[in-house]
């Protein structure tokens, strides 16, 4: 019995018909033969995708190459191709967005120092670059050389004195202005999908979204240039995820080479999953964090088989960039640091404070940016974003150019912040009175007072806090590309170190008291006010992210040692705690929902009671199912159903009266198949009769010829019974990546049992949780 | 409309009750009052669990535990308390695991050091920890210390010569010998289950199956004690993949003190996949990699939460251990390497071909193991497990003791062989040839040509590489603790060592090659014989598990430098690709399928074209499905059907004509639910009628007082339609973790819609999957 069930499975499978068609082809040789009906199985614009047709169309093309690949040498090698392929993609991915993340970070210095001043032996050269070219520069003046001039030496020699300064100043604005202004031109003219961080619309288009155009070419190019001219302009944002947004249109790019993923949605994104794993790996230099982040944060169907190639892709993204070196140092991290200093237990408690502070930070910069960005949306604001931009970046470089740590770049900065203060430091921050008599080794020097140059940068810190957390809550979500990694870490890290500062003076002028009594004797070396700010930063990132793993491993690998990641663990958990409390959603969720894009988070938990006789469609007292019965509709009266509504699909039955279900077509699939047919095949007309049975009704002579559907009839759609919970329900939709499930009733009334009841979308779901959350559930706007 | 629902909804969460409560209470008041059965919801021993269903218990308990919340202090702080259980029991697993691991490792050192010699002055130090306190000695002399004494020095006075040779020669066997037969004894008599690595189990643990007793207190004790003496006794084996196991039984331990994860087998395994990753993390001193195992390799469903959680407990562990210090150096790696040396491009080619030697050596492992697993399993081999343990040991240590590089420990081994060629290494592999002339920094030692040590040393090395393949296969899967970790690893470390060795003396002897010309000029420090050895580790470790990203992660925390990491990925892939040629599954799937386990493998893609229909019981010509109908059924005739029939459970129909499903009912909630109505509800006896309607039925006075068991009715079960395919059947399993799921047909027949077909379970799936891959279906033998 078993071997010849066996047999019969074998025997299908070497027909090279899928289910359905050997099914199909059985009752009708016809229908097997025609051609397939282009662009059946593609999905509109802002519609989403099912994840189990894209699977499932997947398995039956492996299957077709699989068994062709016996045939002859050459289907064999393009089986070896295709399996090669996923790997081709990575590398192009790895190679193509390292490429583009160094010439960003070439560009961007070049043109933040452009507006400071010019190179004379090069103008191509950036500030760092010029003085290394030059000889004459000792390694204390390592940033004074006289090829660097600054506008005001050049066009009026003069590089001191009221005159100068002012000069200087208006030409920042000047070069800020011209800069955002062209980047908001080139984003408005040519691609209005570049603007933002991309991260929202990037989940949203891996939990299974169409957006067309997102990740196309036109974005790429035009991404990557007005991010360079944004990061430039000096305006609060930052070119991390962004980078995040150029990796995936790579992914895009490279996926569209190769049909397996081209001609598959759910392929496609897990191409993509991986291309965000380099963006973040080419962001940070950290390819292990790069993975966890689009595993934790980014994807939502990670199969263990991406994670490998993601790693991959983050690996060859990392070397190319660090083989291109913009940084100049060979380091392949954003931030590179190296802490001499043990931390101590008791040390907790501030970076614990700090953590709190982060998750404060991140609750106020969502709320008010969500605010802002809202009103933005409804009132006149939205109408004039060039204008927005322009103001923002005049306030911006207006205040920005007077204080020092606001008017360099802000990964500077943060590199600035997190730096311990070796002996070679003369950084205004590193300004401590020394011990004239001090023998020890350059990596142990003990705490000292704090010098005139700490107060002041004390003072000017908090100012630049201050102007960060209220200009970066006004900058992201303008018409540029903007990030907010390293605005967030910049407010974390000024934070931190302010907080590091104190402690260190405290523990200096007070070791006699219990709490430093034990770690901290006079002369040694004990606060490492750059670790602070570390921890700073990750608590803010995470209160604003809330990320977990992935921030603690990007952290990790900026330090390279396990020694930091208690410290920098506590205050991720605590920012994430304080955060959470005052309400569940990150940034990226809350812009998701802004927007009302169809994104079912994994990590929400539906706790509600309901059942899926509450959600399902249509409800009492709304018109019946719009559904297709099974044979005797016309054409005309098809096309009249597909005009009238504006449902994605319809269920066909065996009749309107007793409702039993045969299957589900969709709406897209239909529209295609009849516009075909009308097209090529002779004799359907509008009164053509459509059928989805396997032989066609018997007609009279004299009607047109019948127009067979049965192909595009998915003959096992998703269904569920009327009691189902809809956790359950929410579950099935999240697992198995659903668009649509069908609900049917157990026969509680003596009817027809399991009669087709209603149907539940995604969008159901999404605005049935919306409204048990007490939300508009009219802000899920799409299918 | 909508606002009706919605308050409709709310006041149905007023009220406590699951859906389930609601509806059943709303028919029959007294039924919600009843104190619920004992046991029921619970499963049997090597049976698989409901996922779906133990999560939406949890969401009740959740449920219930938030709306109790508001009523009283008490209750919050209940809740509270609740919320912080899974954090309390990562903290507690974290310490545990990582303070028995320490204990393990200076356990070992201890008594591996005791079949050579005793320490005079504390019995209880190791070789090393002798010498340490010890203050004669100098640094050349680490090892050899007056109070350290080998037993021939103690017991004749002779340290040389041939009798004390021979002397230490028997002794080091009996010792060995007295070591495996305790640890056999131990495990035979104690905890049966403590033998093998058990990640085979647990991977089956986590899927989603019980085995009670697997994770219990007596194996946690037994499994640490015997895998001491496993390891000490000096066999071929490693203690990685027990204390993974050991880190499961803790996190199963604690997991019993909290009534939200020891009473939900899903929740309980969230713990348990943390409780893998702290293993591991304390096996190799790598948190960041034993969350990517746990992920990669052991867990099964891994909420993202989760991953959160289970970093927090690898890093717990893992400080632990550190504040242990077992191995007195703290380094929180079990293996500490630093290179000076950069690899070049040219040397991939040597790296990829280690890759080749890996995989080769994976299938020769898992096919050899396996062959001799089987063996055991079916003759007479298997009934003398105490003599095959001490026949092998026997083995062992009379080979392994003439080769110093198979005498000393396997992980001291690995570790020299890992360790670069410093100046102060005074180890046989690093006996160069010397220039007298040299004044290079200590860090920059030149190629040199290798010494007469060395060339005894590839000898012996090769001599050990023998005997470590051979030995191995036949000692993974005995009946005492064993892990393959460090075997594999020594396997491919010394492999790749004496490759290393090669490449390095062709380097130096022929640097006018073209190959070396480019990048190895006379003079320079251009191979690291330890790279290549860590590298041939990576491969063959992983040809053997078949793991990538956790792979390549433990090897990066090792070295801690990215720097090593394109090596090592280029070697775990060509081994992965190599082993995968010969067949897919990994040591640990290998063991799974022998013992019969139902592991549904979440890589495994399921490509054939069969469908539900084909699956589904009962086949043609088997007698129909068993159902119970929804009344009429007597207590008699239920207790008769669960007797003659060994099904896990069955649906519930309006009547045995009609097959109208309604719901599902498990064979042990039945059998529970009757015996305690027997037991407690007056009335119940033999003919009482059983109902699962919502209202009794109308039955004559006289009769006995009918059972109502409507509160055990599934009545949302999961239905596929016999027209699914196969692949999206099994999808559905793997991702929502169903136990079974019932085959309902579509009208294909003018019979009544969506008539009950049949039944797939777990198990049915399974056996199909094995009978498509040409494999014995009845291999699979639980359900």
């Amino acid at each position: 019995m078993v071997r010849t069930q066996k047999r019969r499975i074998i025997a299908a499978e070497g027909t090279n018909m899928t289910p359905t068609e050997e099914m199909n082809g059985s009752g009708n040789l016809m229908d097997f033969l025609d051609e397939p009906i282009p662009d059946v199985g593609t999905y509109e614009d802002f519609h989403t995708i099912d994840w189990l047709r894209e699977k499932s169309r997947d398995t039956d093309r492996h299957r077709k190459i699989t068994s062709k690949s016996k045939e002859s040498i050459w289907e064999f090698i393009k089986s070896l191709l295709d399996a090669w392929s996923g790997w081709v993609v990575m590398l192009l991915i790895g190679l193509l967005s390292g490429t583009l993340a160094g010439v960003i970070d070439l560009a961007v210095d070049w043109m933040t120092d452009l507006k400071e001043g010019v190179c004379l032996s090069a103008f191509w050269y950036s500030h760092e670059q010029c003085c290394w070219t030059s000889n004459e520069t000792t390694f204390d003046d390592r940033d004074k050389c006289p090829q660097w001039q600054k506008w005001s030496e050049l066009m009026t020699g003069h590089t001191q004195g009221g005159g100068a300064y002012v000069l200087n100043y208006f030409l920042y604005v000047l070069w800020a202005l011209f800069f955002s202004f062209l980047a908001v031109s080139l984003v408005r003219v040519f691609a209005p999908y570049a603007c933002g961080s991309g991260i929202p619309e990037i989940k949203t288009i891996l939990s299974g979204f169409i957006i067309r155009g997102y990740l196309g070419k036109w974005t790429l190019l035009i991404k990557t240039v007005t991010l360079v001219l944004a990061v430039s302009s000096g305006l609060s944002l930052g070119k991390e995820g962004p980078l995040v947004h150029v990796a995936c249109c790579c992914g895009n790019l490279f996926s569209s080479l190769f049909s397996k993923y081209s001609k598959n949605e759910g392929k496609r994104r897990e191409v993509l999953s991986a291309a965000a794993a380099a963006g973040v790996s080419v962001a940070f230099g950290a390819p292990i964090g790069g993975v966890l982040f689009s595993l934790e944060e980014v994807s939502y169907y990670f199969p263990l088989k991406t994670l490998w190639r993601s790693f991959f892709a983050a690996l060859v993204a990392a070397f190319t960039l660090r083989s291109i070196n913009p940084f100049g140092n060979s380091r392949l991290v954003l931030f590179y640091v190296e802490y001499h200093t043990p931390w101590y237990m008791a040390e907790l408690v501030p970076f614990i404070l700090l953590g709190v502070f982060g998750g404060l930070w991140g609750t106020l910069f969502i709320r008010g940016n969500i605010a802002w960005c809202r009103r933005r949306k409804t009132t006149w604001l939205g109408r004039y974003p060039v204008l927005e931009v322009m103001a923002v970046t005049a306030i911006t470089a207006i205040l920005a150019f007077p204080n020092p740590y606001t008017r360099r770049s802000t990964s500077e900065l943060i590199s600035e912040l997190f730096n311990d203060c070796g002996a070679l430091e003369s950084s205004q921050l590193c300004d401590y009175v020394n011990d004239p008599n001090m023998t020890r080794p350059v990596d142990d020097i003990p705490d000292r007072p704090a010098g005139a140059g700490v107060y002041a940068a004390l003072w000017q810190l908090a100012l630049a806090l201050v102007f960060k957390i209220v200009i970066t809550i006004f900058t992201f979500g303008m018409k540029i590309p903007s990030g907010l990694f390293i605005p967030s870490m910049a407010v974390g890290a000024i934070a931190g170190r302010i907080v590091g500062i104190a402690v260190e003076q405290m523990a200096y002028h007070h070791h006699d008291w219990i709490i430093f009594k034990n770690w901290c004797r006079p002369g040694a070396d004990c606060v490492t006010p750059g670790l602070y700010a570390m921890v700073g930063a990750a608590a803010c990132l995470g209160g604003v992210t809330r990320m977990t793993v992935s921030l603690v491993v990007i952290m990790f690998e900026l330090t390279g040692g396990l020694e930091y990641i208690v410290p920098l663990m506590a205050a991720a958990v605590t920012s994430k705690w304080v955060a959470d409390a005052f309400g569940k959603e990150g940034i990226y969720e809350a812009h998701i929902q802004l927007n009302g894009y169809p994104f079912l988070d994994v990590k929400d938990e539906f706790t509600h009671r309901t059942l899926a006789t509450d959600v399902m469609r249509p409800r009492r007292g709304e018109p019946p199912l719009a559904v297709l019965t099974q044979e005797g509709t016309t054409v005309e009266d098809v096309e009249a159903l597909i005009k009238d509504t504006d449902y994605n699909g319809f269920p066909v039955v065996v009749s309107r009266e007793s409702e039993r279900l045969i299957g589900f077509v969709q709406r897209r699939d239909l529209t295609l198949a009849i516009k075909s047919a009308r097209q090529k095949q002779d004799g359907v007309v509008s009164n053509s009769v459509v059928y989805f049975t396997e032989d066609a009704p018997q007609l009279p002579a004299s009607n047109p010829q019948p127009l067979k559907l049965r192909r595009i009839l998915n003959l096992s759609p998703f269904t569920v019974t009327d009691h189902t919970p809809m956790e359950t329900v929410v579950d099935i939709f999240r697992k198995l990546g659903l668009r649509q499930c069908l609900t049917c009733g157990l026969p509680f009334t003596w009817a027809c049992c399991l009669r087709l009841l209603g149907i539940i979308t995604k969008k159901d779901v999404l605005r049935h949780m919306a409204q048990m959350m007490n939300q508009d559930p009219e802000s899920i706007m799409f299918n």
